[in-house]
């Protein structure tokens, strides 16, 4: 039976994704050869690169702005370094407003002082700091869209004069907005982009070259631009399963068409979690995540007879991270709205069983 | 067709590991997920990361020595960065026999000067240089032990007291040596290991921890040691392709089996080569690779008929890189003696046709 696949990260994939990949390993195109078994430098593997670069800054309404993308490797953790490498020389302003944020500037911090413009570590990360300034002399401002182990996400964004570096990891491609607003958008593939391996980076090409440290190779923006994203060897798998993504993303509607989905799926979410009186959300109601639904049952004595249930039902991936607990319902782009329905079936279940 | 794929890398894979790799994009061990779409945290995940690391160090004889397998992001190119990272402190010596160890003494260079031991870069490196000293004050001795672009491969190792550290990328699991004089050994995935995308560190932990500089976590191996691999999302489906092709490699005999066979092949391939007269090797007899043999037409007016009978007869990536030109056929460990005799055959017919 196929599960309710509700995990965190790595996470749901579309099924018509799954079923090209698996084809692809065994042999791609009827080349006669695997998608894994073929040089990064040939003319198949060169055109998936070239379509999933391109369709990223299609889909974000980016093209022709003076951005390029970028297929890297490492995960967000490596942009926490890389963006500090890149850009900052004097001192950056960071939101801290949950785990990742925090990480990020503990790595920012090798390089220089980083100063939190504002954070809300003290309350556990449940709302999303605002109303805080952002000196015009720094060299960037940092910030996480979408918390996805608090299920917190920023509806609005700061307008500043600086450059604007956000990590995306976990809603890019979710929602409508203007994404010309950021400067340098990164997000690892594993949730609304492909298999877990390869980092999309969206960078405007003009704020690069402005440090005077030198900067490593692998680490260093400007050399993958001037390389097509290969100055070495990509993580082939990863960038197939983004591309493919992309493009199911692309004949759906584009990202217009999943928003209208994702709003769905959350307004069906939450208004389980606050009508069940066994239930409680975690996150600030203004600052919910659309794509990460936090809550707790009020009463732990029914967590036993939920959780069998969640199994019986096929329900996978809702355990709530460590530093929350109770649960956590991931509703990426490619989760149906049926498994949100199945889920609060459950949530409805267990009301009228208490 | 299948074809005879002699890609330098990404390369052929063994067709079960192929095979099981695309049934678990669709369906891991009948869990109803795809490999590709379950945590990282997850049961099934961890007994693939655990499975992996540990069979890397069985086949390499190097259990309870001491070592930590570790499968990380980015290629050998990060670990030129990492290697200097986590040991340069005062200065390192450097052996220099290839375009990719080039590489690794430029990005070292950024951290310290470098010392190179010796150098085959003016004649095109087609030999391993030998007789240089390694100063017993450096920090550590960098080497690659097989330099897939000129065909050459280090037959023995020179003997000192400071830290051995190499990159086998294009060699590690195809031939039994004691693996235990080096200290640290990288390797890309994509040519003995698996889907491009993860990059095999196996390292002495004794030699760590002897810098003075902060290291960024995510270029920091006792970082990832103690995280056990997992400091944040691996790249899944290129662990589980190693994983697969390590249990393939132990089912087939090990190190000891599969080195009998690439003797085999390069056996075939290099008296071929070399008897006859339409073809030249060119790499230094002594310093022959068994992993990529790279040879020349001796009369380029048959370059045409060759590559049509190449291309009819099957025969795919042995376009020989820029810097050398001509012919490189790689004979990674998954490639069948079949393709190897395939190729003969063709360069042999092309004789009586001449």
């Amino acid at each position: 039976m196929k599960k309710h696949n509700f995990n965190a990260g790595p996470s749901i994939l579309p099924q018509e994704v799954l079923l090209k990949a698996s084809e692809a390993v065994m042999d791609y195109n009827n080349s006669g050869l695997s998608v894994i078994e073929i040089s990064h430098r040939s003319k198949d593997f060169v055109e998936i690169m070239e379509k999933a670069r391109a369709l990223a800054l299609e889909l974000l309404g980016l093209e022709g702005k003076g951005y390029k993308a970028l297929f890297l490797q490492g995960g967000a953790s490596t942009q926490f370094l890389m963006v500090a490498l890149n850009l900052l020389e004097k001192r950056a302003g960071y939101l801290n407003s949950g785990t990742w944020a925090d990480k990020a500037i503990k790595e920012a911090r090798i390089y220089d002082d980083i100063y939190e413009v504002a954070s809300s570590k003290n309350a556990n990360y449940n709302y999303i700091p605002k109303g805080y300034d952002i000196p015009s002399d720094y060299d960037y401002f940092h910030f996480t869209t979408n918390n996805t182990i608090f299920g917190t996400q920023m509806k609005s964004f700061p307008k500043c004069d600086i450059p604007m570096v956000c990590d995306m990891s976990s809603d890019i491609f979710s929602r409508a907005i203007d994404y010309s607003q950021f400067d340098l958008i990164y997000a690892g593939a594993q949730k609304n982009l492909g298999a877990a391996g390869t980092t999309l980076v969206v960078i405007k090409e003009d704020i690069l070259g402005k440090v005077s440290r030198k900067i490593p190779s692998m680490m260093d923006y400007k050399m993958h631009i001037s390389k097509g994203s290969m100055f070495n060897t990509p993580p082939v798998f990863a960038v197939y399963t983004s591309m493919l993504t992309l493009e199911w993303l692309k004949n759906l509607g584009g990202i217009e068409a999943i928003e209208k989905e994702n709003e769905k799926k959350a307004r069906l979410m939450y208004s389980e979690i606050d009508l069940n009186p066994l239930f409680k959300g975690f996150a600030t109601k203004e600052d919910r995540s659309n794509m990460n639904a936090t809550f707790t049952l009020e009463n732990e004595n029914l967590k036993e007879t939920f959780e069998a249930m969640l199994k019986e039902g096929g329900i996978n991936g809702i355990n709530g991270h460590r530093s929350v607990g109770g649960y956590r319902a991931s509703m990426y782009n490619a989760l149906p709205l049926d498994s949100v329905k199945a889920l609060v079936e459950i949530m409805s279940e267990l009301e009228s069983k208490a």
